[in-house]
């Protein structure tokens, strides 16, 4: 999001430029000197696992309307990692989940995003879709809808998943999309 | 930061409210009714590695002027989290670093903070104070100046890396400060 006025000051007086002491341009308010750092977003979710199949959550909301995506969004202020992921695959699916082990880390730097995905045990049968959400759905190996995935960092993570070994202890996937 | 004037409109207009289809309270503008959302910051770094010491630096800034750290920052827009940390290593002590490997995963929901810290192995003995430095030592276990540590996320995540089997390959803790 652009930077037209000061949020300290409300002046209109910002520049780009390197602060001293700095090595990176920053918006720089001239009236009061208030440096308006910007900073990567969390994006965290959960991909949410009942036996053999994996929930996804077909999106009622733009970007990708319509297409399919593990439940996850931005983390915020006053929660815990997981927290967020707990609370992302309650709202977009109604879905409970428990056993929560970190999974993939993705640095989304063309975006300012960081993803954190957590692999997750469905608690019950219980799911539905929340606002965001047009439908939700499990899915086996064989019927991922590859093609109408949302996101390539989705893509990714359902990769991982259906690689890895299911029957060993999974370790952490640190990685990134620069595309 | 408090937010005195919106950035988009300029407005003094700013209150309070749950905007109309989410839960949390925000920061909107009356007058163009832009959101402003504030979402948790990253902060990643290295626990460098020469053999059986740790690299450790000791701050020239505040807050804990003074006091011992590992070098870490906020991550920036635009690179991905081992450039963050690689970065941080080399601005706060002058170290290179390589071999990265994720070891800490550490949300701070009361400052608004998720930790992400690096194990990573020294590439030679250069090292030296950088601008936000007055020292930088290398400490053996037995050394490691516990009461002079600047924040209790380092004090931890160098109580895991010696309480960890050191011959076993290590795995990401993942974890919380709530205090």
């Amino acid at each position: 999001m652009k930077i037209n006025y000061c949020s300290h000051c409300g002046s209109k007086k910002l520049v780009q430029k390197v602060p001293e002491g700095d090595t990176k341009i920053r918006v720089v308010c001239e009236n009061c000197q208030l440096i308006h750092y910007q900073n990567p977003k969390i994006i965290t979710g959960c991909l949410p696992i009942w036996k053999d199949q994996i929930l996804l959550c077909k999106r009622a909301i733009e970007p990708r309307y319509g297409l399919w995506t593990l439940p996850a969004g931005f983390m915020e202020n006053e929660e815990t990692l997981e927290q967020a992921a707990i609370r992302e695959t309650w709202e977009e699916a109604n879905a409970k989940v428990e056993q929560l082990q970190l999974y993939v880390v993705m640095s989304l730097p063309r975006i300012h995003q960081v993803y954190m995905m957590f692999l997750a045990q469905l608690r019950d049968l219980t799911y539905a879709p929340g606002t965001e959400s047009l439908d939700v759905q499990l899915f086996r190996q064989d019927e991922i809808p590859w093609e109408e995935l949302a996101f390539q960092s989705i893509h990714r993570t359902l990769t991982y998943y259906f690689q890895d070994n299911t029957n060993e202890p999974k370790s952490v996937h640190v990685t990134e999309l620069q595309k």
